[in-house]
């Protein structure tokens, strides 16, 4: 990385992960509580959790890295002097952790340009933790994880997290490629691509996804072996229109992206 | 209960939850392994570990109550001597097991006739258990729990497993339904019902279950302050259709009752 303060991808990974630790117990605070629930102009649900995580993890990152730039869900962008930008989610699932469902997840990715370069997927409740660095073996609690072998969509397991995200031309794409996949499940939110990273799921697909949904997935995926896109096989990048792919091999991802868009 | 040993509710959840304490370890020792998966008549997949707990919790009855009867899903019926049948689903949620989601559960229920009078909800991954006695409050991990008061569909947070379980005039139902509710989520299996039982989630609505599916819920969600019934408003019972509505208040189930029916 190019910056004016030395920083590897591996003390990076080290202060995310630190992060992660200081935000679980605010989590874990809130979880399964009364809740005050305020809708956004998306219509999505926010909380008085998701606005303390985000703030606390921005000031951290503000007082230790105050040249990087910063984009979150609750609390927007702020440039940085540098080409590095921390991008972040604090309760990625918050529909599910309103229902006290416990696969939510907080997600911080730091990006290089465009390119997120690490990607940690927490979730405090489960107590599980994926990590994703460039060029690395991604990591699950410590381990290394691998997404499995599967190559064709009749064999696959698919995710989405609801049919709720599709909407016209897309929602008829889904339902075609995904009532061919051996079985199709619903739920999970980033879970679902983390269990894709250990090879228990083959595929997700969805759609309606922001920067701070998808950053954090990409190196976690792509370091366990896994292949994750926009619907025109692109990388993600912050201005993508929010339709995901990801598959456990480089073949389902393919035969996945062909279908969608036959 | 009428029958030729001495053995009160209270007992029978004892034993119940000694059970659940000794098939935990067996869906451990299977999860996020690699498994023989096997599809049933009935398309559903059935694992090694479903085999192996149901086998071990039945031999467990059979040893300690040689009189009562069983109900399993994977082996089937056996008649007793007594009106007391355990009712048992190893792991209800196998498409979640097999996918590495940990909410699926461990479902124990006894029978007096066809009246569920004892229902054990198990959650080995989580460490989360409910249990409900018949005219007693339903305990969560030992504690008691209540549904919360929720009693208009529009501010229902509502869950089904999956859309897929509805077909025909069910979907359109389940569509009007669901699209009228605050909120509506997809996944969780058991575990819906038992966050409805302690107030984090308002309704369910299912279709295509079997009575090892809902037995367990029933003292489980009734214990707690809630109702649930088939989608006629009628008791569940063993010959009852797999259509299931369960709501954490009597008014919202009347209005879900009201139109899913109109």
């Amino acid at each position: 990385m190019k910056t004016d303060r030395i920083i590897t991808v591996q003390d990076a990974a080290a202060f995310a992960e630190s992060l992660a630790d200081a935000a679980a117990p605010i989590a874990l605070r809130y979880f399964r509580t009364p809740l005050t629930i305020t809708t956004k102009v998306d219509m999505s649900p926010v909380t008085e959790a998701d606005q303390e995580i985000e703030t606390f993890i921005r000031q951290r990152i503000r007082d230790h890295f105050p040249e990087h730039g910063l984009l979150g869900e609750e609390h927007g962008r702020e440039a940085g002097s540098t080409d590095l930008t921390w991008v972040i989610d604090p309760i990625d699932g918050t529909k599910s952790f309103i229902t006290g469902m416990p696969t939510f997840g907080t997600l911080i990715a730091l990006l290089e340009g465009e390119t997120p370069v690490l990607g940690v997927i927490d979730h405090p409740v489960l107590r599980e933790r994926w990590v994703g660095k460039a060029s690395s073996a991604s990591l699950y609690n410590g381990q290394p994880c691998r997404t499995r072998a599967c190559t064709r969509l009749a064999d696959a397991v698919l995710y989405a997290t609801t049919p709720d995200i599709f909407e016209g031309q897309a929602r008829v794409a889904f339902e075609r490629v995904s009532s061919s996949a051996r079985l199709r499940r619903f739920g999970g939110d980033c879970y679902a691509y983390a269990l894709l990273a250990s090879g228990f799921v083959d595929a997700v697909i969805e759609a309606q996804l922001k920067p701070y949904d998808y950053m954090a997935l990409v190196p976690v995926i792509e370091g366990a072996g896994g292949v994750v896109t926009d619907w025109a096989g692109k990388r993600l990048t912050l201005e993508s229109d929010g339709r995901v792919i990801a598959a456990g091999t480089a073949s389902l991802h393919r035969e996945i992206l062909d279908r969608l868009n036959s």
